[in-house]
C-alpha cells in the first residue's frame, strides 16, 4: 500500500463499518439455521434472503454517510464504480456454510482508495469474532492485535482453500503440487480461513477465480497482521474480474509457495 | 437398537458423560489457538497434548465410577474390551481443525452395550454447543430437542464429508457419484457435521475408513433425532476396525443415497 499518495481514511469510515457489521449480525442471526428459502443465481451459487437484506441495509448506510463513494456488492448493481473511494460488500461470504448451519461464514466489508483496499472488516456474527484492519494499525481480532505465523517451511505449513470445484482443470494441478508440499490441507472455511491466517493459526490460503468482494476485506486484515496477499504470479491483486489468490503468513513462506505453485512438469 | 433385550442405562452414566465433557472443555480451552506442540503418530494424524490430557481425565473418571466397564479411546490401550458396557472416547475429533484454530472439532463420548451405542455426546468446547442422545429421548442440542430434515430428494440434499484423503481410490468413485447427485458438498467438519445432520441443517454425511471412536457417539445422536446411520452397504455399523459410514436425515433419502453410492459403471 502506497500510503504517501493516499489521503487519510475518512474519519467516519471505521465507525460506519463497525455499525454496519453490528446491524448485519442482528439480521443474520434471525436467519441462521432456519434453512431459509434459497434462490439460485445464474452461476448456481445459493443466495439467501439474509444476503440481500444485509446488503440493502449496508448500501443505505453508506449512501447516507458518503453519497459520493462507490459501492460494489455481491447482490446489486455497482454504484459510482469510478469513484476514488469504493466500498466492497460481501454480506455473507460462505453462503454454502451459512445455508447448512456451519459457522464457516462471515460478513465482509472493505473500503478501497483507487483500487487499493485500506480498511477491512471480517465478522462472524454467531461467534462474535470480528477481524478489523485499518491504515497504520496492526490488524485486530475483537480489539486485540494479531500477528501471522512465523512458519517459513512448506513442510510445516497449514494450507486452507475453500472449494476445489471453483478451480479450473489446469489450476488444480498447480494447487496439488502445493498441497503435496505442505503438512495439511483443510477446506470449506471461506473468509474464516483468512481470519485464521491473520491470527497465526494457519500459514497459507489459496483461492481460485473468486470475485473482488470475496477478497477485498481480507487483504488489509492479512497484510495488517504481517502477511502477504498476491495473485498466483506474485502480483498485487487487481480488484476487477475474477482473481486467483495466494495469501501467506510471511514473505519467505510466500516465495516458496509461489515457486511450488508455479513449478512446471508433470503434477 | 434392540431396547427389549438391553438392560437400562446405568443411572450415573449420563451425568458422568456430562461431567467429563465439562472438564474436557476446561482443558481444551487452555490449548485452543495456542498452536501447541504437535506429535506425529504412525499414521501421521496430529496428536495434541490436549488430546491425551482429556482422555487421561476421562479414563480416570470412568474407572472411578464404573470399574467393570470397558474403555476404548483414541490415545491409549483398550481397557476391559470384552465388557458388556463399553465407553468410546474421542477427546478431540477434528484434530486438524483444532490445530489450525477452526471450530470444526469436538469431544465425543459414547457408551455402548454389547457393541450397540446407546448414549452419545458431541461437545464443541468453544461455542458451547453440546449434542446429547440417550435411550428413549429425542436427541438434544443444549437441552432443546432436535430433528433431522425431511429432505427426501438427492438433488436438494446437502452432503458433508470430512476428508477425501481418507478415501481409497475405488471408494472415491462411489463417493463422486453421490456428490454429483446432491445440491452441494462441504468438507472438513468432522463430528460437527454429525451435529448439523442431527439438527436438520444438512441431509447426508459420508465418511470412509474411520475408527469406531470417530463415529460411536454420532450414531445415537443422529438416530435419536430421526436419522439413520449404516455402512455403505446399508448394514448396521460394527464398532470394530475401520468403518465406512453413510448417515442420512431419513430412511427415504438413505435408500436413494445407498443406491447412488453403489451404482456400478463408469464414474
Amino acid at each position: 500500500m502506497n500510503s504517501i499518495s493516499r489521503p487519510g481514511l475518512p474519519a467516519a469510515a471505521l465507525p460506519l463499518a463497525q455499525q454496519m457489521a453490528d446491524e448485519a449480525r442482528t439480521i443474520i442471526k434471525r436467519y441462521f439455521r432456519t434453512r431459509p428459502v434459497v434462490d439460485a443465481k445464474g452461476d448456481d451459487s445459493p443466495v439467501t434472503i439474509a444476503d440481500r437484506e444485509v446488503e440493502r441495509m449496508m448500501r443505505q448506510r453508506i449512501e447516507e454517510a458518503f453519497s459520493e463513494h462507490g459501492i460494489k456488492g455481491e447482490e446489486f448493481a455497482h454504484r459510482n464504480p469510478e469513484a476514488d473511494w469504493c466500498w466492497h460488500l460481501d454480506p455473507i461470504d460462505g453462503t454454502k456454510s451459512f445455508l447448512s448451519g456451519s459457522l464457516c461464514f462471515g460478513t465482509q466489508i472493505a473500503l478501497s482508495y483507487r483500487g487499493d483496499p485500506v480498511l477491512g472488516l471480517i465478522d462472524q456474527p454467531i461467534t462474535g469474532e470480528r477481524w478489523l484492519a485499518s491504515p497504520s494499525r496492526t490488524s485486530e481480532l475483537n480489539d486485540q492485535p494479531i500477528r501471522t505465523s512465523r512458519c517459513t517451511e512448506l513442510a510445516e505449513a497449514v494450507l486452507y482453500t475453500s472449494d476445489l470445484a471453483c478451480f479450473q482443470q489446469g489450476q488444480l494441478g498447480h494447487f496439488k503440487r502445493l498441497q503435496q508440499a505442505v503438512s495439511l490441507t483443510r477446506y470449506s472455511h471461506d473468509c474464516y480461513a483468512a481470519g485464521l491466517l491473520a491470527l497465526g493459526q494457519i500459514d497459507l490460503l489459496v483461492e481460485a477465480n473468486v470475485y473482488p468482494y470475496d477478497i477485498a476485506a481480507q487483504i488489509p486484515v492479512i497484510e495488517g497482521a504481517g502477511g502477504i496477499v498476491t495473485d498466483w504470479q506474485g502480483n498485487p491483486l487487481c480488484l476487477e474480474g475474477r482473481v486467483c489468490v495466494l495469501a501467506s503468513a510471511n514473505t519467505e513462506l510466500h516465495a516458496k509457495a509461489l515457486a511450488t505453485l508455479n513449478e512446471t512438469g508433470r503434477s
